[in-house]
């Protein structure tokens, strides 16, 4: 009698985790980066990438949009001259709160990976559920804004975990608010002493700067073999 | 040959909305009328409440958190003498991204509700799915913040359809932002011309009062018959 043999599915996000393979395979193919940029509604992310783009220089850059509905943030960054495309997580009830590698996935043929040095990902805002689903990317980086609270990463620990980058946004708005900038820091480094932290304000431009070297030094992260290819 | 009876499950939400339909069956016996307050992470949903609690006079309120992990805003409003529960979503994988009926059920058992004219609960910061899971409310209001952009209730159209109740916050913030509250107003009354809006800060107090006038009215809406059993 031969044993049965018997896999335990461990991940209950395992088709996610296939999936998010795929598409890192892709990427590698194609030669590309890829930046999974998180926040919470209204956080900044657009007004960021606005920026970023503006700056972007030869780097050349792709984003995709996740929204439930809409495509209000692919409109204002393909003003931009870049290619975008908007995946939306649901027209029926309500949708998905979070990019998964699947959606992700859907919205890549519509983007001619080969053109692209870096692929950003604007996930839906929410800092609980994108924090869970691996899209297949470099970097995960997210944007916490200093009208949202010290103690958001005591409360949303595996967003502010998963991320490598932590940016600080709207500083600009620090002498009207009664906020703690060190606490917050401190509470990021509670949760992720490994993390980079950085405060700027995409509306003013003031610390953009930095912001635009990190993201740019992602691209460098592009494998190697595909890059000799294309050379 | 008898006929097969056939049901089909048309709401993938149907267990549910049966834990809801109890909860509601709860609160009825207990003569306590129930608001669900929602929001995006930072909104200023606890401060809102803090200013509210301090003017409850002789309403009987009592709090109930939703939160992924931690009890920060429990125990700041528990500091204002109201009985308030912590339900935590998850202290596994990330936690669940808003409250349901059965966690709002899992903390009832340890507050008394007959001692309660209106209980609060305060949802998981977050626009998507906390608008689609029922808990058996008597009323559904949300915080936007005027950091937040004049685009939410486009991006995030359930949470702004299921709400009778919208409050702008961070007024005191105006001068500061580039932010067009008319534009803002014309997206709600786009996607929910029902709703009643109102303009406030939490954080200096102005405009509270009107919210406390609505919050404290609908303790009103307890049912007749469990108040004539008190009486």
């Amino acid at each position: 009698m031969h044993q049965t043999k018997v896999k335990v599915a461990e991940d209950a996000l395992d088709a996610n985790t296939t999936i998010a393979n795929a598409n890192r395979h892709d990427f590698d193919h194609a030669g590309v980066a890829v930046v999974n940029l998180m926040s919470a509604p209204g956080a900044g992310k657009t007004t960021l990438l606005e920026r970023a783009l503006e700056a972007r220089g030869d780097v050349r850059i792709g984003v995709l949009e996740g929204d439930v509905q809409g495509s209000f943030d692919a409109d204002r960054l393909s003003a931009l001259h870049v290619p975008v495309v908007q995946v939306n997580t649901g027209n029926g009830f309500g949708g998905e709160c979070h990019l998964d590698a699947n959606m992700v996935r859907s919205g890549l043929g519509d983007l001619d990976l080969h053109e692209l040095d870096l692929l950003i990902v604007e996930n839906v805002g929410n800092l609980v559920c994108p924090a869970e689903f691996r899209i297949g990317e470099d970097a995960k980086a997210m944007i916490c804004s200093v009208t949202e609270g010290e103690d958001k990463p005591l409360k949303y620990p595996l967003m502010f975990r998963s991320c490598e980058l932590v940016v600080i946004n709207k500083t600009d708005l620090l002498p009207h608010l009664d906020f703690d900038v060190e606490r917050l820091i401190a509470n990021i480094d509670r949760i992720n002493p490994e993390a980079e932290v950085m405060q700027l304000s995409a509306r003013t431009g003031e610390g953009t700067e930095r912001f635009n070297e990190w993201l740019f030094a992602i691209a460098e992260r592009r494998p190697r073999d595909a890059a000799a290819v294309e050379a």
